[in-house]
């Protein structure tokens, strides 16, 4: 029996949440998670449908994208996962979904504005959009360097990860990460009600205003820091 | 057993109407029902999915927002309900969603015009938006305040919560209210389709005009006051 | 037993399909069906749910609007189904819905324009858009005047009821007919859809040209007429 | 027995899955399938609602259009389909749908653009848009022509039917193919979801740029070609 069951069950049961919650038409999509202790991921195969899709299916690989466990082979974006739980050590889990309305914010290549407190409960800036890869990155190691865009957009931006749990890559879609896989699915779920809540307020509004810095602070702290209150923990 | 087991049922039942009516995703609304005779209010716990929410999950408060009876916190907006409670003597429940257009239209910071019959089957005036609150309620006691500002629109506005029972915070949300929590579920929905249809009649055509007065008065009056002739009673 | 069991089935059934359809929320809508051999049509009783909706619960009036047999309160739109039966001879069924699209034209006060074959498939003109009544229809007899505004609209654009089953309200919402239940509950469905599709073409390009004389005449042509080739009779 | 009873089954699965999918509303769609070693298709009958439908309805034709076994009549659209068979002898399958927002931008006259990477993992050019046929082509064999503007379109634009299996008929609907049915009915959905995505990025970017070169031969070549590395084949 495999050793790593119970992580391919974890990252089966996170795949099998993005069809269930209207994230993903066909194989758009893909979850993966980390066991930090034996320093391995698991995740989709790849182009298998989700009605298909067994716990058994799921490839394990080490942070180099080596698959170290698995029959098939992994989603195409596998090397954007390893990237990414290389670098940002404290991620559990990651999601990738070309989800709808985030979809047409990264196609649009612009950042989904920070509107309303839906939005502020979860992250206090703009959703970023990295801008679409040069030309080099792209007939290069694409997915690895899809990685970099991510982290370097951070960078630049100055953003924290562990803040700010999502971006959009301009002209592709949406990736989300979270503490746990279960935390990243949420996220996208997120992404996509923001997505479509901000394009919506601009259209019934061209001029309606970004939420107020107040109030950003406060429906943040409401659910993260040291003074949250919000859930029962 | 306890002595609020019934209202309990009453407040999780109506909370359970709401991912069933399309109105939440995930935890992004709540529910609450008031006994007036012996003054205490029955209001869903914070963060808990509806998936997992149990009728003895509901906490028990008095209209100061002390909790009576629950193992669990209540609702982050547990002090706005008990705000409305306290002041608005003949509500019996209250409803709080993030549904998508009218959480838009509140992003926008604009009222929801009365376009059609279907609007004013319910209520003869635009569905008000409050405008986002000053930095110093932010600041102090949020959720308190917030119940507070939407007293001060409807007084600014002189408009009776006993005719118009939905209201928009701006930049936050839709809170709706009835004589029952079953009115209060119902008008969360009426709210989110009317929001869904002055959008797209907007959409359509930039210059629709509002709907006549003999109209409003026409249709309000059809299912409302003593000449109504809707429904079976 | 009543003698009117079966039409108050049939009647009963087409309700129910409303609200599968997706084309009512809660009780916002109505289906009735005609006897032409006893001068009586059925319709849905006012303000019942459809969940809660019985057979027997099922209204049958005569084309004068007086109550044949029935203990509940018929719907409150009865009058303008009356009127319809009573000067539309062939119409065997009547469906009113605030289906969402088709409700937003209404509201926007504007016809729908024919803009492609699905369209053409049905009607070979632009769903027509009653204006808003005058202020003495409606403080007259409201519903019963809603018919003649029908009527009237059909007459002043020379159109017949027999091949153009459906029309809009204006600020109100859309009323569709045929010569059976059945047929009045399909048209409501394609006039929803060729409003959705409308709206969108519009809004992808406002340029974009109605749909040219021999396509209509083809497509109307290949459905309906002697040289109908559409379907199995 | 019929010699053609799995061959009619396959056509049968493939036209359930369009309702499945949200591509059709009551009839609005057929799809068809090919045995290229018998020169035959079989392709759902015209106008039997899908929840009727019997593997043993479908028909039987050959590419000139006649029915070699069957007893009802084919699906209106039968003509051209015969004619893609007939000139385009790689295909496998074909799919007809009125999906709402193909559709929409099928009445709006216009290509669907590529914008992003969902498009480009399935074609590296705008969705094209044939226009309108000539009045003589709609008053002559109108669905055989139909056939014959799409093949027109391929040869003017010089694009292949076995890299580009999807076409918009201006004022009409989606046509799409495939090697096998199953692979049709998959354009289709993706079509209807590409058509959503650019819509939306276009209402919230009007000046959102085309996907660059670079990306659209990248993703495409995931996909497809000796060097893909998208799926387990």
């Amino acid at each position: 029996m495999s050793k790593y069951k119970d992580l391919k069950q974890e990252a089966y049961e996170a795949n099998m949440q993005l069809p269930e919650l209207g994230l993903v038409l066909f194989t758009f999509g893909n979850a993966s998670v980390v066991d930090r202790s034996r320093g391995v991921f698991a995740i989709k195969p790849s182009g298998v449908p989700y009605k298909k899709l067994k716990a058994e299916d799921i490839v394990i690989l080490d942070y180099d994208a080596n698959v170290i466990e698995g029959a098939m082979r992994p989603s195409s974006d596998t090397k954007t996962h390893a990237v990414l739980y290389k670098h940002w050590e404290k991620i559990g889990g990651i999601v990738h979904t070309h989800s709808t309305y985030g979809t047409a914010w990264a196609q649009a290549q612009k950042d989904i504005p920070i509107m309303g407190t839906t939005h502020a409960d979860h992250l206090t800036v703009d959703i970023p959009c990295a801008p679409p890869m040069s030309d080099e990155m792209i007939k290069g190691n694409y997915e690895h360097e899809t990685g970099f865009q991510i982290l370097n957009e951070f960078k630049n931006r100055n953003l924290s990860y562990e803040e700010v749990e999502m971006v959009l890559l301009g002209n592709h879609a949406p990736f989300t990460w979270g503490k746990t896989v279960n935390k990243a699915v949420y996220n996208s779920a997120v992404l996509e009600e923001c997505a479509k809540m901000a394009y919506l307020s601009l259209a019934i509004n061209p001029d309606a205003p970004r939420l107020k810095d107040t109030l950003i602070k406060k429906h943040f702290e409401r659910k993260h820091g040291p003074d949250s209150y919000y859930g029962q923990e």
